[in-house]
C-alpha cells in the first residue's frame, strides 16, 4: 500500500540538500539542486522533483557527474555566451551562466547562451521562466538519448526532446509551455497500459511498426512517435540539431553511446535564446500581448501554458510525498 | 475539363512579372514577385506560385498593397535589423533586409530581422533556405487571419501561422522545412470533402465543437485544429506572439479586423532569426550534422524536409500549369 508524508516546502528542501550533500556536491551544488527539485514539488511538476534524487545519485556515484566543478563561461561575442559545463549538473551552469544571456540579450535585444557537457534531467521551465520574468522572451530546447522514431521510421532516433518556451508579463505570471516533442512519455504510456487505457492513434508503434491504440504494444518493444505525425517530428529534428551540432554537443543517438547507463543523466548540450521585446517592438507590447492572452481565454476551455504550475504555487502549505520514495531518498544521505 | 500549357521557367517569369508591373508595381517589385512566383512553379510548391497571383493583384488594385513602396530598414543593436514594410509586399522587404541580417548574425553569431507593416502570402521556404545558403541557421513566422482554433476552444483564433526552419549544408542543399501549424490546409479539407475520404481524428471540429473524421463538417461551418492536439496549440501561440507582439505587428485576430478584404495578402509581422554554427560551436557542425543526417535517412521511409522541392529543382524543363489559371494572369495583365 502506497502512503504518502507531509512534508514542508522547507523539509523538502532540506531532505534534497542533504543527499546532494552527502553523495559528493559542495554547498553551491546542493543549495541549487535542493532548491530546484522544491520548486518543482511545489509547482506540482512531481516527475522533475523528488522522484528525480535517486538519478543524480546515481550519476553522482559513478563519477561520471562532478558535483564540486565549476563551469567555464565566456562572452564571445556582443550575442552569444557560451558555457562549458565540465561535467557540472546543468542547474548549475544555468545559475552561472543565465545572468550574463539576460544582460546580452538586454543591451543587444538578442542573445544565445550555448551549454555543452552538462548533466540535464531536469524541466527546462525553470530556465525559460527565470529570464521571461526579466522581461524577456526565452526559447530552450535540450535533446536525451533515442526514444522517437522520427516520421516514417519504426526505430527511435530522437531523444523526447522537449521545448520550451517564455513570454514575459509584468506584474502577472510568465506565460509558459515546456514540453517534450514526443507525443506522450513513455511513463504516461506504462500508466495507460496498467489501467487498460487506450492511447490516440499517432502515439507510438508496436515492435512491427504498426500503428496502434494499445499502450502495450507500444510499452513492450514497441516505440514512441513524435507528436503530431510528421510535423512533430521536423519540430524534434530541429531540437537535435540546435542542442546538439549547433551549440556543439551531441545527438541523442551519440549521447546514447557516450553513457555509462548508471542510470543518472548523461552528458549534453543545451539551446537558449533570449530576446527583449523592449528593443525590437516600437509598441506597448505588454498591452498588446495582455488583450491576446485575454482573447484566448475567452474562447472557453482555453489555458494559458504554466497557469496550473503557478496556481500550485501559491499555496505555501506542506506536500503529500510518496513515503516509499522519502524513504530511499533518506537511505541514500 | 481540365487542361495544362507547358511554360518554360522564363516564360513562367515573364507572366508573372508583367502581371505585376501592369498592376502598379516597378520594375524592382516586378522582378522580385516574378522570381518568386517562377521558383514557387520551378519547386513544386504550386500552392504559392502563379496560383496566388491573382490574389497578389486584388491586394494591388484596392491599393492595400505599394507596389512602388520603399521599405525603410534599420539596424538597431549589434543583432536586431528592424524594418518596416511600408506596405510593401514582404518579398521585397526580405530582399533589401536579409543581407543585413546575415551580416549581423556573422559578425555575432545571432540576429534578428523583426518586419512590420508588411503584406506577406508567399511561403516562408524563400527566406530561410537563401539564409542558410549563407551557413546560417533560420527560424521564420508569421501569422494570418484566424483559421485555427486553439486548443479547448471551438472557435478559430490562430492563423495558419507557419514556421520554417533551415539549417545549412557545405555543398548541399539545405535541409529546410515551412510548415502549417494548422493540422491541415482548409484547402486540403476541401479537396478531402470532394473526393469522399475521411481525415484523421484532430484535424478539426464540427460546427458543433465535436470531433469528428468527416471533412465536410470540418469545411462547413466547422474549425481547424493545430497539429499535434495541444501540443501544436503551444507553437501555434507562440508564433503569433513572435510575429505579433514582439516585432510590434498585429496578432492574427487584429489582422482580420484590419483587412479591407479585398482577397490579398492583409498587413502584417513576421519574425526571422539567424544563428552562426561557426560561432556557436567549437566542433565541425558541417561533418557532424551531416553524419546525423545520413543516420536518420538510414532508419527506412525518412525523408530529410525539403529532399522533394531540391529534387524538383533539378529539373530545368518547362512546367505544365492549369490552362484556366495562365488565361486568367494575361486577362489581368
Amino acid at each position: 500500500m502506497m502512503s504518502n508524508i507531509s512534508l514542508s516546502l522547507d523539509e523538502i528542501f532540506i531532505l534534497a540538500k542533504n543527499v546532494f550533500f552527502k553523495n559528493g556536491c559542495d554547498e553551491e551544488t546542493s543549495n541549487i539542486m535542493a532548491d530546484l527539485v522544491m520548486k518543482a514539488e511545489r509547482d506540482g511538476s512531481l516527475s522533475h522533483g523528488l522522484f528525480r534524487v535517486p538519478a543524480y545519485v546515481s550519476g553522482l556515484k559513478s563519477g561520471k557527474i562532478n558535483g564540486k566543478g565549476n563551469p567555464d563561461i565566456k562572452i564571445i561575442s556582443a550575442s552569444v555566451v557560451k558555457a562549458n559545463g565540465n561535467n557540472c549538473l546543468a542547474p548549475v551552469v544555468l545559475n552561472k551562466s543565465i545572468p550574463e544571456l539576460i544582460k546580452l540579450a538586454k543591451e543587444n535585444g538578442v542573445a544565445i547562451l550555448s551549454i555543452t557537457n552538462s548533466h540535464h534531467m531536469a524541466a527546462m521551465w525553470p530556465e525559460t521562466e527565470i529570464i521571461a520574468e526579466q522581461g524577456l522572451v526565452a526559447i530552450a530546447c535540450t535533446s536525451y538519448k533515442p526514444a522517437v522514431a522520427p516520421a516514417g521510421s519504426i526505430k527511435p532516433l530522437f531523444g523526447t526532446n522537449p521545448i520550451s518556451f517564455a513570454w514575459p508579463r509584468k506584474n502577472k505570471p510568465s506565460v509558459v509551455f515546456d514540453m517534450a516533442t514526443a507525443s506522450m512519455a513513455m511513463g504516461e504510456v506504462q500508466v495507460a497500459k496498467r489501467e487498460g487505457h487506450k492511447v490516440p492513434l499517432g502515439t507510438g508503434l508496436t515492435k512491427e511498426g504498426k500503428d496502434t491504440t494499445d499502450p502495450a504494444e507500444i510499452a513492450d518493444g514497441g516505440v514512441l512517435l513524435p507528436f503530431g505525425g510528421y510535423k512533430g517530428s521536423g519540430i524534434a529534428m530541429m531540437v537535435e540539431l540546435l542542442a546538439g551540432a549547433l551549440v556543439g554537443d551531441n545527438f541523442s543517438y551519440e549521447t546514447a553511446e557516450k553513457d555509462n547507463n548508471d542510470g543518472g543523466p548523461p552528458s549534453g548540450g543545451e539551446f537558449i535564446l533570449a530576446i527583449s521585446p523592449d528593443k525590437l517592438s516600437d509598441t506597448d507590447w505588454d498591452t498588446h500581448s495582455s488583450k491576446f492572452f485575454d482573447k484566448m481565454k475567452s474562447m472557453g476551455d482555453v489555458r494559458l501554458p504554466g497557469e496550473r504550475r503557478h496556481k500550485n504555487r501559491l499555496d505555501k502549505g506542506p506536500r503529500h510525498i510518496n513515503e516509499d520514495l522519502v524513504n530511499k531518498i533518506k537511505s541514500l544521505s
